[in-house]
């Protein structure tokens, strides 16, 4: 019987990859994804069957995914950050209805939540939430409910895709709605490029924020009422000091 | 100058911890953590310097980490799940200004939200949030109006530390918050000892998880509108298919 494995493969660095998802890379026939993620596992599987498919082509790169199976093959599919964070996991069970057997796996791997946290300091060291930009699949009047129950809720926020070419002015009414709720000195930060090339990090307070151009390569974070920059770092404490 | 290293070592299993947390761990000259955790890590450490506390003695902990870095030497404060969330890299952070300079570095790790969702499926393939229902360190009223605004804002919602000995019935009072929002049948799941003996799995509707045991090593899930049961898996579609 083929297998699907689903495998986060972190922020970009080998380094923080686990060893769950590369002993799955290396086990597999097949590796399938975006062939921008394809390109940070570097030169370890050449030997394998690489099949990469572009941006916005997810229900075909699963698709492929299921076919190679059904041929016995071990296909690992390839997600940055985390598999089941905006990933490809539920995709994959959705689409499985429609298949024969076909054993699923999901690796799970670090999110840019957590990984562009290290970088940052300690920004969701208490509850905390993830709110994509992208308007693609969601509605933005859903994105902004999101946003306005959050900052109600006084989680930490931390927003992916929060900017691309086509939606160049989403942090900034991203970040109007938030100013509507909280204050505009509220500790903020981002980093781009997490575990790549190129990586860079920013912190300031939420009007500041607004003003900011980032990119699709971005994971933004708004505080919460008790977080705070320290030395350039954004924290947000547990209470343990208290 | 000595050196704190803040360790995600994920779920348990050392599969998934990443390679970065791996090559961390050996190169320290000190081991610090919670006895629990300490022991997750197995044999390969024993040559290593070990310092464990027990429970609810953080700062103790993050205090004897700084003495030992002023020692000169490399200290790994190692934490479940990621590093960051509800982890101890805010508090180092907090009490690195009362120490001399030490350098400080947070690995991050797969937090239990992404390593229970592998388990469970794929529930939190969409805008989520994490609430700890410990109110050791937090007033029960934000955790309280943290469940209310997640609900309201149509959040998957996952839920740390659901349940102790002495907050036995915390889940079944945070479900009865939710049901005054959420409908009863609203798609449910919850992981017990993620990557570690024993794992297990169990999927339901919010009423039926309101009457569930769960204990502290247990992380739930609570599905948002469009989640659903698949086979006993817990899928929360992206979108992608629509």
């Amino acid at each position: 019987m083929g297998r699907i494995i689903v495998i986060g493969i972190g922020p970009g660095e080998q380094a923080h990859m686990t060893q769950r998802a590369k002993e799955c890379l290396q086990e597999a026939d097949s590796i399938v994804g975006y062939s921008g993620y394809v390109s940070l596992l570097g030169e370890e599987y050449t030997q394998k069957e690489i099949l990469s498919t572009g941006m916005k082509r997810e229900v075909l790169r699963c698709r492929l995914c299921f076919e190679k199976a059904l041929e016995g093959k071990v296909v690992a599919l390839i997600c940055s950050g985390d598999a089941g964070v905006y990933g490809m996991a539920s995709l994959v069970y959705e689409l499985s209805s429609e298949y024969g057997k076909v054993d699923i796996e999901i690796v799970p791997g670090v999110t840019a939540a957590a990984s562009g946290a290290a970088v940052l300091g300690a920004p969701i060291n208490h509850d905390f939430c993830t709110i994509s930009l992208s308007d693609l699949l969601t509605p933005w009047e859903l994105i902004a409910k999101r946003l306005q129950t959050a900052a109600m809720g006084d989680f930490v926020i931390t927003l992916y895709n929060p900017s691309s070419m086509k939606r160049a002015d989403y942090l900034q009414k991203a970040c109007d709605l938030l100013l509507e709720i909280l204050p505009e000195d509220r500790a903020c930060g981002y980093v781009k490029n997490i575990g790549r090339e190129g990586t860079a990090t920013w912190t300031g307070t939420l009007a500041e924020l607004r003003a900011e151009q980032v990119d699709m390569f971005t994971t933004c974070f708004i505080g919460n009422s008790q977080s705070f920059l320290l030395d350039g770092k954004l924290i947000t404490p547990r209470g343990y000091r208290t």
